[in-house]
């Protein structure tokens, strides 16, 4: 504790200042567009002069454009600045157990190019699921015209901080897979790596209309769920939490890829339900759900009330294959939930949302907006 | 957003700055006891004549002692300081739903007096058991001579942010109590009430060995979770988290008061583990538990697997009555668990702690110390 053993924190030099206020006038734009250089003045407290010098920067990088002018309150003409939907774009990707798909979003998160293209990978290396998701970025990207500054890949797995994809259970082959390392150097753009259900979670908080706090379920052949508390999505110690597929739901009923047995995944995934539909692929399971509501909605009565029972949170929403099965499972899992005090609200994810696959694009241009 | 409409906070005045220097002085008093004024005067960054002066007020109100000035290295004379073991006390209160407890600890924390005796509280009216708490209180207050500062009860149910109880499902005619008012009538003292979990919790984190993120079981009649993220207590968005007897782990099971069925707590919570045992009361339920064990590990491995799962927190400790049947249910628990990656860590609460009761009574002095 003496001084010399105090680290002095250096102080901000002008480089970490300017880019400070460069995030805060970006942040601004992006929020209300569109907005003259004054108002973003007025509310960033910057000078005029500061902002000025900023924005002429920000048009030079491709990040902002001026409109035409207008003319203002005062009689001034002034030109109202936005985010440049020609500037620079985010890629997302998502790699499932049975699909690829790729997105460019622009900088203001609107879904430019989307593609979703089946893609079985659940007996093969990594190289197939990989590969097939580059081709499909190059083309998205292509489709798209506008310059991409980075991507992001939705993974059906647990992905360690560094990007890592630790394990993906319904991916036996894909064990300790570096995928942005590999992507990036397929798609020649830095790639991050994120956990599909915290994407898909994210989507319905960024664009979605949901409370600060609920559980969002991704249901495919794979189940996870994205925990948000009080507006941000909340990842555990060890980042690995909403690992909800993996509640037992049947004591001692089949066993599952994790080690355990009766996992929801296992009774209530995607492939158990078109059993239980006798149903041979999405579609016809959506057409003639039959039996495989109960089994589903019974099953999410348990996972989803461990979860509403410890986390106190009090709206869960359905994603994925649920979300297909639409306002039946959500009666039927909401009659389920109906003995809880206080109420659970049960919602289906909004499609209008985009899912982890834009949330995933939307993140690379967030970070550009507040990086 | 105009300026007007933005609420500025007033400047800090003297007394705040005050107040929040005498914190400073009786936290940092209180971590390194017995310390001299200028090791204060060094450590907070006070003036040495700040720091005479608080602790010269602080003495005056019993909150620090003076011991017998030793020669410290200058040569010149000191006296350290140290909380004052007289001085104000903190009152635990716990109400079970077959006990109750009361216990004093003087400003270090130390347990001066505790005491715990029957009384069944589970078809009674509330005035029952807050009868039963306020006397036993009255008995240790008188026992350990200490004046007391106020005083926290831990209810075996459902407390809001006001303290009232608003349902405890083994406590039937105790909907919507305010336990708080009625004690603090009944002692003449400040009284607050918290969830007997989550003070079982704190115990653990105040004064046992567990790492930052745990869950913590306190089980007898009912059972209930303490959930312990980042070294902070997670209480959920409605405080109201860490419901583990009613994660459902037999669906089709027993009805439960919650109006779920198969919970935990109607498996797996004392009662159930009598009647598996063929034991009249926890005595002999620990000196002969035979299936009480399996029923036990069984259930705990669906809960806690669920907790795990969800929160990601990979530290599970085993209060209350299972705490009292020991190793051989941790190991029994832990192998359950064994399939878990990464590993879980499956711990007995240490009875060293002092458990809910002397957290209760310690978060009263934390709070005359941090306040």
């Amino acid at each position: 504790m003496s001084g010399g053993l105090v680290a002095v924190p250096a102080p901000a030099g002008q480089q970490t200042v300017r880019r400070h206020n460069r995030a805060l006038v970006l942040g601004y734009v992006a929020e209300a567009e569109p907005v003259s250089r004054a108002r973003v003045a007025e509310h960033t407290g910057l000078t005029r002069g500061t902002v000025s010098s900023l924005v002429d920067d920000l048009i030079a990088a491709g990040m902002l454009t001026e409109l035409s002018a207008v003319r203002g309150a005062t009689g001034r003409p002034a030109s109202p600045l936005q985010l440049n939907r020609s500037g620079p774009a985010g890629l997302g990707l998502e790699i499932g157990v049975e699909h690829v798909g790729a997105s460019v979003v622009d900088l203001s998160g609107t879904v430019r190019v989307s593609r979703r293209v089946a893609s079985d990978h659940r007996d093969q290396p990594p190289d197939v699921g990989l590969g097939a998701a580059a081709r499909l970025a190059a083309d998205v990207v292509a489709g798209a015209g506008l310059p991409v500054a980075g991507a992001c890949v939705a993974l059906p797995g647990l992905v360690d901080a560094a990007g890592v994809l630790r394990r993906a259970p319904n991916l036996p082959r894909w064990d300790d897979v570096d995928a942005p390392e590999r992507l990036s150097a397929l798609l020649a753009t830095p790639v991050r790596a994120a956990n599909e259900a915290d994407l898909a979670a994210l989507a319905e908080l960024w664009f979605g209309d949901v409370p600060a706090d609920f559980v969002h379920v991704s249901a495919d052949v794979g189940i996870g769920a994205g925990i948000v508390l009080g507006g941000a999505l909340f990842r555990g110690p060890g980042g690995c939490a909403g690992e909800l597929g993996h509640v037992v739901v049947e004591p001692g009923g089949p066993a599952c890829s994790c080690g355990g047995a009766g996992c929801l995944e296992r009774v209530a995934g995607l492939d158990a339900l078109l059993r239980a539909a006798g149903a041979s692929d999405v579609e016809a399971l959506v057409a003639h759900p039959g039996p495989a509501l109960a089994v589903a909605a019974g099953s999410l009565r348990i996972a989803l009330g461990a979860a509403v029972s410890l986390l106190d949170v009090r709206t869960v929403v359905l994603g994925g294959v649920y979300a297909r099965l639409g306002e039946d499972l959500r009666e039927a899992v909401a009659a389920e939930l109906a003995t809880m005090t206080p109420p659970v609200d049960v919602r289906i994810a909004d499609p209008a949302t985009g899912g982890a696959l834009r949330a995933a694009a939307a993140s690379v241009v967030r970070a550009l907006i507040s990086g």
